[in-house]
């Protein structure tokens, strides 16, 4: 497997650990991890941190012509909060774990000129279900759902 | 001028105290600010709090009916992320001070069926005037822009 998609998983797995929503997300710059992060809601009862945002955060400030050389790697596909941070910062492209067990803004993205690939990974498929039917309430609150 | 306007404006002033990009937010529930926030790229090297962020991250976890009957006050028109942030949680109305420094993702959230209204208040534009001026390139990095 791609090297990149495993730290992704591998974030997941940490957060899966520590009794959080196991999505992970690595921002790669010219090959060289430059941020990892995952999903933060249980662990620092934060409405912000998914996956991808943690991840971004992590790599810190950086100037505009990084994002935009920049792949950004997310065990699920991202929600509209994930999308808008990857559309404000230029990130051009998008590797995605899965999205079986939920359909982010994808659209959003294409539309926007990102490139989207959906990689459709047995361990990420099965990471989200076997959480979602453990935690339902949970995970509909990460996504904004009654 | 509408209170919450005024509580939006006050964090925006309070990040500038600190040395901050002046865009404040306040999350109001039922007439009730349940969260507010300044935007803190400078003040914690974040790259994901926003004003708006920031608000939301204050609010703490809410249900989703909470965010669906509450109303975001923001000093300067939505960034993508931001936007996003309050299409995943619902929110369905957004007062926005100004976007004529800025001019956010206002389509989208209409295309979403939020209820966007700008004020186009002379203090937001004043402040934001100012301090991109005077801090052209901070302001291009907080916008994803070279």
């Amino acid at each position: 497997m791609d090297e990149y998609l495993e730290a992704a998983i591998n974030e997941a797995k940490i957060g899966l650990q520590e009794g959080g929503i196991p999505i992970g997300s690595v921002l790669v710059h010219q090959g060289k991890i430059i941020g990892k992060g995952h999903n933060k809601r249980v662990q620092q009862k934060s409405v912000t941190l998914h996956g991808e945002m943690d991840a971004l955060e992590n790599a810190g400030r950086q100037p505009a012509s990084v994002y935009q050389e920049s792949v950004i790697y997310t065990t699920l596909s991202p929600c509209p909060m994930c999308t808008g941070a990857i559309l404000l910062y230029g990130i051009p492209k998008v590797i995605i774990g899965e999205n079986r067990t939920f359909m982010g803004s994808e659209k959003l993205l294409r539309e926007n000129g990102v490139e989207v690939v959906v990689v459709n990974d047995p361990t990420c498929v099965k990471m989200m279900e076997e959480f979602i039917e453990k935690n339902p309430s949970l995970w509909n609150e990460d996504i904004g759902e009654p």
